[in-house]
């Protein structure tokens, strides 16, 4: 399905860096979703960054509704995203057109579309594409709030500096909607960010550990085989660019502990069966068991760097060193956790229109 | 789509660990493939372990080739792979039927299916679902030998114990072909075997890390957004029971370097554009760069234990003890190995198909 | 997607009319829907035809539910419903491997499928194929019935010969479930028997027009665009074998009306809105409007016929005279129109489970 | 799938009547295929109609080409195509706005959307919603064509008048491209445009009956079941808005013959294996022989009519009369052959697509 992922919602995506726009269109959302444009722009705005570690572009990224939100709420029809390139005056890029960036996709896109690909700022692979993805999740995580559902990830690790664990999830996210820098212990945020600050002073970059939770996911969610809430989420969030690994509850370490520590005890809460320990990341045979959903994505350094890099021509197919110029990021941690938020809220979404219905997540 | 997995090849599993027969129908899949009876039984023999630390059920397990496959090759049309559940007479449930096994989906099921579910062994949930995969993997696998793909798993660690890494990878591959208990290093191989065999005398179990190279996949294969190579592996490798996580390349290592470490430069090697290092698995972009596909799976231990557990009477919703009886692996990466081969084998036809249409991987 | 249909509930179609066996798999099927195995007996007797103007093969044709039902209902996972082949024994086909049957897809399978395809008695084209989707029916016409949605299909036309138009459907539908040949009007019923009789006196083959209504359909069901009720179910019901044509509701004869007479005016009946005719089918803009659903297919006769056939050597490419011997039907239509009912309920159930949720159908 | 239709080649719609703007997203369109913006606007004229009988909104319709096209070609991402609603000061919908239009996709929408609809127009149920279809039609057209396929429409009935059947087909298809009014006899070109005036001064409206023929598309692609070429094609079309039925070859008509008479005998061409017949319109159990592809359409009358019309006040559920006025369209069947066409194209486009992989139609 390639630029579409999602059973019953599904997001399409379009759109290159210095192309006329960049957009989406969202599809199967139930009719009757409020859609809080403020709260739309607020999310692009995470995306953006902090000046001091960031060097977005001067874009408004201002998103236009083509479609599917009517008096303010969603119709149940598609929904198009629009937000177009201002900032796109290209610089010469005859010179290091067939210089293939290391870490980047100028390779793999010239072996797939043998050099019809838009190539200018990394055309369609370019991490601007998640643009349009914060809006669209900007609605999903409107629909999921209306119905108890909250997402939030904070910046975990960063070189060797670790942030603290989620404490009270519910609080922890309220806490990292105020943050443009997501740590939840203040004076990790502080270190994290004087250390990426020292990153950029080298023209090198960094990369660093996302944690997610979700709360409010109801139980019985989730196929047993193929289409388990591990594999949908990670079937997306692979997508966003640098996201190299994930792992659900205590992942790479739950492959170290034995069965007895492993396994999380059911008990009785109130009415509600819940486990003691949540070492499964809210998640038994692929399907959500109620508990909050845990899971931590490694996210790679940003590949433009500075430094003099090894490349080749891939016309000649000869070496060639490479410098690369202009804006860049030391870090994209801290812009990618509200991709993050974003893309996870679109997968349940989708999850639950299945197990409950086009009309769940609306009016009905 | 729920037990369906793949875009061009599909397959869908059915069954349940103590009905009729368990099996899958592989769709889409070439024309003029030799279907090697021999091959899939040796690999679902590599799949039953090692008799010291396994206790499979004494099945036969016999694959029988229901449809699509006529005078030794596919024909094109579905292919179904049915194994009779021959040893299922049922000890009595009744017990233990409202006990929600800890790690287990009991709990979950009955939350998704309301109580229909087949609840004996695991019902749809067993890991005995992993047989028809390994079948259908084997005819995979074949396949893309014939076009030079070649695929290896070891386990690389084993609670502190390591394997060594890949070295000459197609070399490895050949070594772990001949391997029931898949770990390169012939000592370490030792080691983990006693480990585990005294984590069995304990009544407790293990999990471990398995690591994968995949050789001779063409280059360009694979999507921008959402089908990346990452997305559409990890998708179907989080079905595997027990998987947690999952990094390509040096995934959560790759979160702690600088890009000046991480990137991996380019060079030209013949007349073929190839890489220095292999940090990014093999994948730029989301797109197959030419290098070995590289990745690690989180595998838990056996949830299935023989210490008493706390758990919860689902009916009553009333605490109890829980102790497993029966037959249970105290692990089960090494068995694990071969389901993660073919599960691996049957996304990467699957991605061919897509790239170089119906035919590509047989007659044609 | 090939072999599969569906969104929410799929249907997977394996085998070969001289295979091991053939069957299907029915995945996203609610939990807890009773599964009659009289009613699908008798649904494949239905599907038999009658004696003096159809040629069965004596096949059992024994449907074992080998997955997907537990203690006499859906448990919710996947049902593989398996026929086994036992009347196989396969005349001598090499005299006319290569002899394409005209109106057969000998042909076209040669082509597709490069020569690998299992040849004998039609392969995986073989009208066989519809005995599966006819068990998988079953179990989806009795989901419908606990929710008060009927479906029937007549013969509305053979050769020269009309059948009387629905009248009270409900009763219509239950007279229908009682007769092998599924005329509405006696007298009609006798001219057509009789009719085919003759043809196949001839040696040749006839076909005719099936009608078929839906009553209880709940409105707001289907998309207005590509998913629209027609669009899923003429996508489905193309595939049963010999169906040319399909038009909804007046079809090709409101295409000479005028809008003035072709709208179908709304009023209410009781506190329901409902059109005082009905020429749209039951659909508006690709989405039921509460009305009887109801439809036309156009089914060619059978292909095979005893008359001696211009054809060619797909081997040589010389031109060659074929006569085609053993059994055959002179008209499918009789029996085709429980496959017919069959595929349309699967259809239904699909659009409902989107529309509803998984649960929608059974136990919820 | 909702809004989505395709396999590989995918086309997801958007937009609203009077919306900010209506548009597509193609994706898996092969990079390299040439983009001609003057016959996009050539087409998206035809789909304008004539002035005697059409009276289109004053919209200039220019297609905006956001993504996917780079110096003149396909790049292989995402191809979205854009066009603004100019032309949308909304009349005063208030007085209608729960008088449901016979005929129209009023009441259904209601009842699906639960009133969030945007109803302005027909909102996402618009026939405006074609033009985004045209535009990416145009392109599948191309691409089509640089691989001698040619696909042409015409009006084979309207009333009582019939043009004449396709003859050189070739050559029509070039006939066809030359007209406004897609009829191929000359004097019943006049006929028809003379009827449909007449139509048009009662303050009515008529259908008619579209046909179409392919020439050029490869032997053996397509399915056996489920995704026939019938069953894709029919999928597809069915969304056209107006389209009631759809026969392949031969169609209603076959149902009548005997199987000595539908069966298309075969014979050798040159090297090429034909059929002397075409009454199955070019497909053999759902897969092209290489023959011409035919079929034809039921299209019905415009439901906007000027005649006073029974209808319903959805709100109160009381009786009500309703009198449409504004511009509408006596007949849509001259502007419906070019929406016909686009999505025949894209349907075919994607079959060639699955069957030849990513590149076939483009550069490769």
């Amino acid at each position: 399905m390639k630029n579409t992922i999602g059973n019953n919602i599904t997001v399409t995506l379009f759109g290159e860096s210095h192309g006329e726009a960049i957009g989406c269109v969202i599809d199967g959302i139930a009719p009757g979703i409020s859609v809080d444009e403020d709260f739309i722009a607020s999310q692009m705005e995470k995306r953006k960054g902090i000046n001091s570690i960031s060097t977005p572009r001067c874009e408004a990224d201002k998103v236009k509704i083509l479609s599917g939100v009517f008096e303010g709420k969603t119709t149940g029809t598609p929904i198009c995203l629009m937000i177009e390139n201002g900032n796109t005056k290209s610089k010469d890029y005859a010179a290091t057109r067939y210089l293939a960036r290391p870490g980047h996709a100028d390779y793999t896109a010239e072996c797939k579309y043998h050099g019809f690909q838009d190539f200018r700022g990394g055309g369609h692979f370019s991490g601007r594409l998640t643009a349009p993805l914060v809006a669209a999740g900007a609605i999903a995580i409107s629909a999921l709030r209306s119905k108890g559902v909250y997402i939030g990830t904070h910046i975990s690790r960063c070189a060797d500096i670790s942030d603290r664990e989620f404490g009270n999830i519910s609080e922890d996210i309220g806490l990292l909607d105020t943050l443009d820098m997501p740590v939840l212990c203040e004076e990790k945020r502080k270190e994290m960010l004087s250390f990426i600050e020292s990153v950029k002073a080298e023209g090198d970059s960094i990369g660093g550990i996302l944690s997610t939770a979700v709360i409010g996911m109801p139980e019985g969610v989730g196929e047993p085989w193929f289409d388990t809430v591990e594999g949908m989420l990670s079937h997306a969030l692979f997508s966003i660019p640098a996201v190299k690994g994930i792992e659900f509850g205590k992942g790479f370490e739950i492959a170290e502990m034995k069965g007895s520590q492993a396994n999380d005890a059911f008990t009785v809460s109130g009415r509600k069966i819940v486990t003691t320990t949540n070492n499964n990341g809210g998640i038994n045979g692929g399907i959500t068991n109620g508990m909050p959903l845990t899971f931590n994505l490694a996210v790679k350094p940003t590949p433009s760097i500075f430094k003099k890099q090894n490349t080749v021509d891939m016309k000649t197919k000869e070496a060639a060193e490479l410098e690369i110029k202009g804006r860049h990021d030391p870090a994209i941690i801290h812009r990618a956790r509200v991709v993050v938020d974003s893309v996870t809220a679109l997968v349940l979404c989708d999850l639950l229109a299945t197990r409950f219905g086009t009309d769940y997540l609306g009016c009905d």
